[in-house]
């Protein structure tokens, strides 16, 4: 009967997919979640009522809690706002601070999905370099007086300072200040996406970039679908409490009630049981050993002249092929060999990129990362004897 | 520790609220949907995963032999995409099929909250104008001329023809086949709003709109916030392939997978159970007998200038006041009164229904409901008394 897919994962068989930056099935919590169900709906039929359209106070509470804990400093409820997943909260965020043709600045490279909600609203996205140390200052600062040059300011500027999607950098403290202070001085609105903050496998990461200025000018989203379930489609955002109660104010909140209303009393449920520090724990366990089985591999099987950083922390490595190579055209060679990863042009707004490839480390078993490392260094040299000779 | 509220829903003490067309809290299938989570849970960590776009297949399957009982004629599982329910599938809609500027027509009087997330997309609004047997098509006819005459084509007409909230009107089929003809006459896509079609009380309402046409024109939204539980925030619309294609491929759901995953999965167990037909037979019973109490209360307390109609399904009844009588002004004496409803002006897109204004029956218990309706008789003579007699 049911001949669509129920998940968004597709598997080939014979392919070591290095593709999916999704959480590994197997340490998805189905037992603390059920048990966290369970709970939520004995409590009452609130679960099951519209919600409240800043989100469930109950999950607010604990989530004012998490985040202080994070942070190591105050985070009061009015500057919580519950969302379904961080691509939800972005989509809501462009409908409500910007108007298609508008203009944003977007560190390059970027999480390339993201880019797609951004061109679904209209918007005219100006890439800004990023360096193996992430976001450059210097090309801030350059992009924001350009624009002003011409009239123009732009709406917000999207980056994920923290073990970001593709590279895995985390920005160090100190361009944190700087690209703080230069958006606070532009006026430009920074939709930090943090979704990898809590999956740090060497060092804690510094703190979120509204740590370093007035705070009015962040709008930092996180994310339950990489520490908890990505089915769930729960977010949040924190920011000033003015972007929260537009948030709430908005239609189709008014409409429909809280996003995700009945994951959320499921998440509060596994945070009020005490669930969520020690499962992030295993998944930081987890991922670390993954992380390091990958660099391993790729350290024995990949030639001499590709590179690549190790990552402190997320779901992704960041490989750069040798001279010359396109990993767009090497894609096909690279499945012929049995293993796919996704090109780095896809997550250039601005073009470039086209020499690197993104390999996602969350979602394969250790013994399948070293195979797919073993076979991505056959398909380089196979490219390589393909190649014609320099002239 | 949690200081704002958990649900939506917001009574005030010695207050009758017919303003909220909520589900009743008592009439939440709280056990039937944690058994079916509970299986859903059992078959493995799919419905945690990064669900498919379009939503899961299981979900599509039970929802497609769903409405082909409804509908008496096959339904594919390619026509149908699962929602975060119907407010978030106009949103999503909204993005797709408009910009900011847009032109859309809206059945008048409509549901306020639509109304809110249309004009939060920035469309010009025009109101069609409905009667006492629904939207008229001489109305409808006459928008799109003159709208085609200053060269500007509407993006879609929305209504609300089967039970529409606020009128509880249901369209009869000769007019549902003329609104259809002239749509696809005028190339205007429908979003029909279909949300109250399985609460009938008295005799199944006739076919959707789209089974008076080609239906390619035609987009219906459904819901499980009226038939199951609105915290699962979920929906699904039926429409031609190109739409539901259109839909999968946008930005936000490339990123984030399909819609209310989780309770995607709740809900296709729930189905699977066999709970779903039980279930809505015994909502169609409880709210039968409140719209019953509800009109039988209004005919013994109300005086004999007001009026309004029986409704056949859903859970609202509209009320028009007194000759010269204005709701909105009405609203603090009738509150003082200790009963309150929704003024009718505020689901007027152009102005009018003043002298009317909405009660839900779905809500509160039949004893309050008669309290309710004598107090307002005692709140509209009040009114009447402190009125200047007329010149």
């Amino acid at each position: 009967m049911s001949a669509l897919p129920d998940i968004q994962l597709a598997l080939r068989p014979g392919i070591v997919e290095f593709g999916w930056g999704h959480p590994a099935a197997e340490l998805l919590p189905v037992d603390g979640l059920a048990a966290a169900t369970a709970a939520a709906l004995a409590a009452g039929p609130n679960a099951l009522a519209y919600g409240a359209e800043q989100g469930p106070g109950r999950l607010i509470a604990a989530l004012a809690a998490w985040l202080e804990r994070q942070e190591g400093q105050p985070v009061t409820a009015e500057r919580i706002f519950v969302t379904a997943g961080v691509s939800s909260g972005l989509d809501l965020l462009c409908g409500l601070l910007t108007r298609p043709g508008d203009t944003a600045l977007v560190e390059a490279p970027a999480y390339h999905l993201a880019l797609r909600i951004f061109q679904d609203c209209g918007l005219e996205l100006i890439p800004v370099a990023a360096d193996a140390a992430g976001l450059r200052p210097d090309a801030l600062g350059q992009a924001l007086e350009t624009l002003q040059a011409s009239g123009r300011s732009p709406r917000f500027l999207y980056t994920t300072p923290t073990f970001g999607n593709p590279t895995g950098i985390c920005l160090a403290a100190e361009r944190r200040a700087a690209i703080v202070a230069l958006t606070e001085a532009a006026n430009c609105v920074v939709l930090e996406d943090d979704v990898y903050r809590s999956l740090w496998y060497d060092a804690p990461p510094p703190p979120p970039l509204a740590a370093y200025g007035r705070t009015e000018g962040v709008i930092r989203l996180g994310s339950f679908s990489k520490i908890l379930a990505p089915g769930l489609r729960l977010g949040w955002l924190s920011a000033s409490p003015e972007i929260v109660q537009r948030c709430v104010l908005s239609g189709v909140l008014d409409s429909g009630g809280g996003q995700s209303h009945f994951a959320a009393h499921v998440a509060a449920a596994f945070m009020a049981q005490g669930r969520l520090e020690a499962h992030v724990a295993q998944l930081r366990a987890a991922y670390q050993a993954r992380r390091d089985t990958l660099l391993a591999a790729l350290a024995y099987y990949l030639p001499g002249d590709c590179a690549w950083l190790a990552p402190g922390g997320g779901f992704f490595v960041w490989v750069r092929l040798p001279e010359g190579m396109d990993s767009a055209a090497f894609l096909p060679l690279a499945e012929a060999h049995g293993v796919s990863f996704v090109p780095g042009a896809r997550f250039a707004p601005g073009g470039g990129c086209s020499d690197y490839f993104r390999l996602a480390f969350s979602l394969l078993a250790p013994a399948e990362m070293a195979l797919g490392a073993e076979r991505l260094g056959r398909a380089i040299n196979a490219a390589r004897v393909r190649r014609p000779p320099a002239a």
